[in-house]
C-alpha cells in the first residue's frame, strides 16, 4: 500500500471523505514535490475512494509534474481565486462528500475560514496531522539511506569547521568557511543556519554566529545540519582552543558522559522520557542540572521538528525506526556553553548514529 | 504613539480585550527579537489597558530581555504546558476579558483549538493580521535606510554573481561564490536562495540552481536576496554569455522594455493593477503575453510576502513608503527566461529603487 492509499484508509476508517494536505512536507513526503508556496495555495487533494489531485501555483505545475506525479494538476494564476476553484474541482467530481480531515498543526486560521466559504456544508473536525506524524514517525530503510548521506555530509561539515578555526577569527568567518566547503561539493541546502559559537557565546543555546572572536583557552560550539535529497542532518560537537580553564573541562566531561550514558541506552522498550531522564540524571549528580534547560531531543527525518520528542512526560516506546537527536547541553551564563549531540536511528537492538566525528573532546590545531 | 499603543488603540477600537501576537515576524517588527519558535510557542500578549507581556520557550528569554524589551518575559520548559500558563498569566492580572483578536494569517488551527480550551469563554472572531499588515504597509524613514543596505548588498551580490561566470561552471557553483563574497563581509542570511538559472533552465520561473553548467551563447537569469537587521532584498538580473539567439535577444529587450515602463509609471495615485497592466501590455504586445505567469510584483520589507501585491484586481492606490517588487518576466520551456526585478519604495512624487545595478543587457566577461 503506497503512501496515499494509506490516507484512503485511514479516511475510510474514520469516516472522513476528502484530506486536504497543505504542508509543503507532507506534500514532499506523499509525492516527492517540495515547495514552500508562502501566501500561495498549494494542496494535495485525497478521496477516499476518487483518485486524488494536486493543487497549486501555475508556476509550479511543470514542476510537479516533472516528479512524476500522474494524476491531475490543477494550477491558478495570481489573480485567481485558488479556493473557489479547489471546490469547483471537487464539485466537478459528482460527490456529495462533507467531511474533509485538515492538518490542524499546519493550516491557518484564514485558510480553515476560506475552505468553509467554498464548502458550506463541510465538516472540518477532523484532524489528519496525528496520522501523518505517525506514518512519518517509523522511518524507511530507503529514508534511513539518505539520513546516512546527510549524516556523512554532516561529518565533512564538522571537520571543515574545525579547520577554519583561528585564533581571532569570527564565527562569522568560520561559518562561512565551512559552508563555502559544502557547497563546493553541491551541498546547497542547510537544515538549519550553522551555528558556530566561542566562549561564553555558547551559554546562548538558541544564539546564532556573530562577529565574536575566538580566542585563546576558549570551547568553541558547533551545531550543523545539511540536507540531502528533502533528509536533514543534524549534530554538535564542542571543541578546545588551547588550554581551557576547569570550569569549561567540567562541563565538557558531564556532558560527554551524559551524551554517551543516553546514547548507548536507545534501544527498542525504552520510552522517550526515560532515555531523556538518564542524561539528566547525570548532569544534575554533577550539580548542572539547573544549567541544562531543554530536552534531550527532538525527533527528525524531513526537519528537525518530528517525533518522538525526547522529554519529560512522553511515555511513548521507542522502536525500530525511529529517529532522533540525543544532545545534552550544559549552559553556564558568562561562562560557557557545551552541547554533545548525535541524532541516532533506532535499530532492532539499540541505536545508531548518522554521524561518526569522534566525541572525545578534540584540541583543534592552531 | 508607539507600536504596541498603536495595537492597544485598535483594540479600544474595535471592542477587543487582548491581541495574541504569533507571527515570528510581527513580533520582530512590535519587539525587535525574532526567532521562529517552530514547534515551540513564542507570543506577544497585548491588553487593551495593561502592559504587555512576551511568553515563549525559556531557553530565549535572556536573548528577548537582550532587545530592550522591559515588560515581563514568561519562560517555559519543553514538558510544561504553554497554553496553562498563558491562561494563568492572564488571569493573574484580574480581568474579565473574554475577546481575543489573533493573526488568523499565521495562527494553526490547532493553536487555536489550544487557546479555545484555557479560555474557554474566549471568543476568537477577530482578525488582527489585517491591521498589523496596514501597520507594515507603509515604511518609516528608519524601514527605508535598513532596505537601502540590504539593496546595497544584493547589488555587490549580483556584481560577484556575474564575476563569477564561466564556460562550464554550473550554476550551483557559481550560487556557492557569490554567497561565500557576502559572508565573508559579514552578511550571513539571505532572503531566499540564490537563484541562478543558464539557458533553458531559466524558463522555470520557481526554479532552483542546480547542476546545469553555464554554455556559450545563453542568457543567465540571477535572483538574489539579502537581510540586513531583520529587512530584506530582491533583485533579478538576466545576463548574456557569448551571443543569445535572436529569440533569447527579442524576450529580454521587451521583458526590459515592460519593466523600465512599469518603473517610471509607479508613483502615489496609480493602483497596484494599474501598474501590473502597464507592464503586461508591454509584453502582450510583443507577443508574449501567455509567458508571462505571475503578478508584476510582491510588497516587501521584512519578508517578500508583504502587502501591495502587484497585480489585477488589486485596486490598492499606491502611496508614499509602500514598497514592492517590479519584476516581469518572459518564460518560454525549452529555450529561455527572463526576468528583470527591482524592488521600490515610492516617493512623494514617483518611485525609487533600492537596487542599481544597470538593467542594460551586460555581456559577462569570460
Amino acid at each position: 500500500m503506497n503512501k496515499i492509499e494509506k490516507i484512503q484508509r485511514w479516511l475510510a476508517d474514520n469516516n472522513q471523505d476528502i484530506a486536504l494536505i497543505t504542508d509543503p512536507k507532507t506534500i514532499q513526503y506523499l509525492t516527492g514535490f517540495y515547495s514552500d508556496p508562502v501566501e500561495r495555495v498549494l494542496m494535495v487533494v485525497v478521496f477516499k475512494d476518487k483518485d486524488p489531485f494536486i493543487f497549486g501555483p501555475a508556476l509550479e505545475s511543470e514542476a510537479i509534474k516533472d516528479t512524476g506525479w500522474t494524476n491531475p494538476v490543477y494550477g491558478y494564476l495570481d489573480h485567481e481565486d485558488p479556493w473557489a476553484m479547489i471546490a469547483d474541482q471537487v464539485h466537478a467530481r459528482n460527490t456529495d462528500e462533507t467531511h474533509f480531515a485538515i492538518e490542524k498543526s499546519q493550516l491557518a486560521v484564514d485558510r480553515l475560514e476560506s475552505l468553509e466559504s467554498v464548502f458550506s456544508d463541510g465538516d472540518f473536525s477532523a484532524n489528519l496531522t496525528p496520522f501523518i506524524e505517525k506514518m512519518r514517525l517509523i522511518k524507511s530503510a530507503d529514508e534511513i539511506e539518505k539520513l546516512k548521506i546527510a549524516g556523512k555530509w554532516d561529518d565533512f561539515a564538522l571537520q571543515k569547521g574545525f579547520e577554519a578555526v583561528a585564533l581571532g577569527k569570527t564565527e562569522d568567518q568560520i561559518a562561512a568557511d565551512l559552508q563555502y566547503a559544502l557547497m563546493q561539493n553541491g551541498i546547497m541546502e542547510l537544515s538549519f543556519p550553522s551555528l558556530v559559537q566561542a566562549g561564553a557565546h555558547a551559554a546562548e543555546p538558541h544564539g546564532a554566529t556573530s562577529e565574536n572572536q575566538v580566542q585563546n583557552n576558549q570551547l568553541v560550539l558547533f551545531d550543523l545540519g545539511t540536507v540531502w535529497q528533502g533528509y536533514i542532518s543534524d549534530a554538535s560537537r564542542t571543541v578546545a582552543v588551547g588550554k581551557p580553564d576547569e570550569k569549561s573541562m567540567d562541563i565538557y566531561n558531564v556532558c560527554l558522559e551524559a551524551q554517551l550514558t543516553a546514547q548507548a541506552a536507545a534501544k527498542p522498550g525504552i520510552t522517550a522520557e526515560e532515555l531523556d531522564k538518564i542524561a539528566r540524571d547525570v548532569i544534575t549528580k554533577a550539580g548542572y542540572g539547573e544549567y541544562f534547560i531543554h530536552r534531550l531531543g527532538h525527533g527528525m527525518g524531513m526537519s528537525e521538528h518530528e517525533f518522538p520528542s525526547i522529554m519529560e512526560g512522553n511515555k511513548m516506546e521507542l522502536q525500530p525506526g525511529m529517529c532522533f537527536s540525543i544532545e545534552p547541553g550544559i549552559y553556564i551564563p558568562n561562562v560557557a556553553g557545551v552541547r554533545i549531540e548525535d541524532c541516532v536511528h533506532i535499530t532492532e537492538n539499540g541505536s545508531e548514529p548518522f554521524t561518526h566525528t569522534t566525541k572525545e573532546l578534540r584540541y583543534v590545531d592552531l
